[in-house]
């Protein structure tokens, strides 16, 4: 199934994708959550309400190419970042190939949904793009062994890990936090794919289009961690919840480690593709 | 007024302090939230009625020498975290004087009471303490001048940093949030003081005791970056919002810059206290 989460005046409203069209889990069914991370928490539980309000003649519903969107997933209890996992964007880098995920954070405030605008703050003059595969946690979880880490992973969304350079790398501390969560740094979406409609999430085409033209393009076979890697190794750290998503990494091209380097704009489109989860298109705005 | 999420049977439960006891807010009015960052998000548009319930004769309420508490904010959007800040502190560690905040983060899985234990995990073996003065948002603000940044925090709490240093300093990256942000590691509490209840929150004396013995003991005045210039730097970066939360740094003697070296270890229990926000009580156990 694919979810998404609508922007509606009732406010953020669960849906599940049908064809051409997003259904309003919640207005279809009041009996369903208006929340993804609710449906997740459920375990499965509401698959077969899901289905029934998908096929549902009288669905309330709005077209895909209309929907406004919110990320997928709007309250996750934590957004989790693993830095320099492509082996090649870490050599453009010039930063050796990490023994452990490197991780950072997010807070809530950068969440945003496919074709919501990134705000790129006046305080910065080096915002970069960074496409990036995300994954969504389907069920609580600590010390899970990588065999079966994959069974945690509820599904996959497209991700874009927005990044102030100055604020990221520039600073006293060399803390990355600053410059990863300015406001709207983290779009996500347009949905969730769940993990059985994705056959191998190591095997995914990944690529980043700045207004138009590719400027990342690989593939997640790179990754240096791959999936069960990263969510056995996190799950040490924290108790994993459904909900919780991790972003897994950038491959080569970022705009930082161009000649010359290339900066987001106001004006700017970026579209991020994965295959199999579609596009997720932004547009940079001015404060 | 001083608040406190108590731990009951029906769930957390906003309460506020009135001498020896806790009034459990919703249980004593059913139109009051049960969430302190709800109360926070009113605006103090409903402290006539927190008042009436503190003088309710019929009042729910609990001792609070009987009380099992949460953090008294168990939902913020943000914990951020200021590191160095204690002059004194950033010459223990070597490290310069940052030339502006250090920020990193924790989630809401480190989030504990006064009472609670404190996780001890198998994977650290450098456990250790850092007291910290707790700043809680109570208004949304982006771009706030240093001039009204005072106006934005709702209120103090006695918090604790708790600090796995292996994971924070010895990784390949050199990000702290992995050390930062393992289930429990953050105590914050017993209570909430609003702001007009702190005379001068840059002249508070603040100390830890590790099995009753000294630790650290030192004074807010202190801080390299006051209040208002944590505040007004951080909102730079994101839109602060009621329930946000702010540590502001430790003093010196903790445990990792000692000779020998002390860190925690199960059965060790750990007091902060802080002048007029209280003492902040937890046991270490193990996994």
């Amino acid at each position: 199934m694919r979810f998404a989460t609508l922007a509606t005046p009732a406010g953020p409203r669960a849906s599940v994708q049908a064809g051409e069209f997003y259904i309003d889990l919640q207005a279809t069914d009041p009996s369903l959550p208006s929340n993804v991370k609710t449906i997740l928490e459920a375990q499965g539980s509401l698959d077969s309400k899901i289905e029934a309000a998908k096929s549902n003649p009288k669905a309330v519903k709005v077209a895909v190419s209309e929907a406004k969107l919110h990320a997928p997933v709007i309250d996750p209890q934590k957004i989790i970042c693993v830095g320099l996992n492509y082996r090649d964007h870490a050599i453009e880098c010039n930063l050796p190939i990490p023994r452990d995920p490197v991780l950072f954070n997010k807070f809530n405030n950068t969440l945003i949904g496919h074709g919501e605008n990134i705000i790129h703050p006046k305080v910065s003059v080096k915002v970069d793009y960074e496409a990036e595969l995300v994954l969504v946690i389907g069920k609580t979880g600590r010390y899970i062994p990588e065999s079966q880490a994959q069974s945690y992973v509820a599904g996959y969304a497209v991700g874009h890990d927005v990044s102030a350079r100055d604020w990221q790398m520039e600073k006293d501390g060399k803390q990355w936090m600053a410059g990863k969560t300015f406001d709207t740094f983290a779009p996500i979406g347009p949905v969730l794919v769940t993990a059985d409609e994705v056959k191998d999430p190591h095997h995914l085409n990944i690529s980043l289009r700045l207004n138009g033209k590719t400027m990342q393009n690989s593939n997640t076979k790179q990754f240096i961690f791959n999936i069960p890697q990263m969510v056995s190794y996190i799950s040490q750290i924290v108790t994993l919840m459904p909900g919780d998503i991790i972003f897994t990494g950038t491959p080569p091209g970022i705009g930082n480690a161009l000649t010359p380097q290339v900066f987001l704009k106001p004006g700017d489109v970026t579209e991020v593709e994965i295959e199999g989860l579609g596009v997720l298109k932004n547009t940079v705005v001015g404060e």
